[in-house]
């Protein structure tokens, strides 16, 4: 198994604590996304989206996008399980990770940083500002429908952990580095503490990576 | 069945699409985007996201995001199947959605367009500008992926829809409604004119709802 990863990428973050949770090892290829690597030919070849995370299967499968990686570790390699299995309950986690992956982190990537600044002269503080908006917003969502839904419990839906579970943890990963808190949605910090306590997602997160700084 | 809904909204025609693939008829609730009814909040405690689609199905269960309510549909009414039976398969096709519903289209929804005008005084040029930028960028994906890859078929996937397709027919409506074309990209427009000679498909389109215009 191989992951084309990056330090900082918060879509990686979340593959890597789905492989850990599995116990599963997949060697590492660095794609240096703040030197603009992924917009490479022989990257696009890769992924023509120009983004991480890309997961090679053992076979040779290769696929990219969070989420759809993360389903299909959950299909081939089920124990332990990261989704439910009552087609209510599956549809209400992958709602939650569309919330992170649809709503809010599209709209903080890279590619879209870089286009504020070139097309609107947007300033590094007003790019951060835009940044807070999007992620409070998601988080504002989060708040709300995990403090008012009864499927609830220890975690994002019931008592394990869900790939819900770890797009919120990349969500508040993600707030952190737009100079953001998770302190006002005490719900979502509940869960995403209770996440991090986990040694197998605490070693996957953005700063424990080879080439991160000490904090950002 | 219900399903809050609006004619211009590219993610509930994904999930008209779904339904009608299906055979299954919902009641129809409008909430006015143009209006900003998304944001009362009444609307708001039933899907804090403040976006549609919402699907409720008859035992009561809500559900809200295009892509999961396509899902649970799939699970719950498997006949006839969107998805593959194969991980791999099934990955190919998710990652091939979210190059839609992640990549692309939250980047260009009412709440992100009106942010840009107050937040960096874009114009309405600029706005349609932007968000041909991110729709153009995800038919680049498209192509360069449905072209390369050997299990494209006459769809997205082999020779049957799958919710892959899905996505893709709403990426065109999308782009046709930021005065862009597919006609650049030969084989998206291949399989996006197959799905719309099915009827199925054709009387979802939002320009076959009421209240939408004659043409955009």
């Amino acid at each position: 198994m191989k992951i084309f990863t990056y330090w900082r990428s918060l879509a990686t973050f979340r593959v890597r604590m789905a492989l850990n949770l599995k116990n599963l090892k997949a060697e590492e290829i660095e794609v240096d996304l703040s030197a603009g690597h992924q917009m490479k030919p022989e990257f696009a070849a890769i992924n023509p989206m120009k983004a991480i995370p890309v997961f090679i299967d053992d076979d040779g499968t290769t696929l990219h996008q969070s989420l759809p990686i993360m389903e299909y570790l959950d299909e081939r390699y089920p124990d332990p399980a990261l989704m439910p299995r009552d087609p209510a309950g599956r549809a209400r986690v992958r709602a939650l990770a569309q919330m992170t992956v649809a709503d809010s982190h599209p709209l903080v990537v890279p590619r879209v940083r870089a286009d504020l600044a070139s097309r609107f002269g947007a300033t590094p503080e007003q790019v951060t500002r835009w940044a807070q908006t999007w992620l409070i917003a998601g988080l504002d969502a989060y708040e709300t429908t995990l403090k008012r839904d009864k499927e609830t419990g220890d975690f994002c839906h019931g008592n394990a952990i869900t790939i819900a579970d770890i797009c919120l943890v990349s969500h508040a990963a993600g707030t952190r580095f737009f100079e953001g808190t998770i302190d006002g949605h005490p719900t979502v910090k509940r869960i995403v503490e209770r996440c991090l306590a986990d040694e197998r997602i605490a070693r996957a997160h953005p700063l424990r990576q080879p080439g991160a700084p000490k904090s950002v």
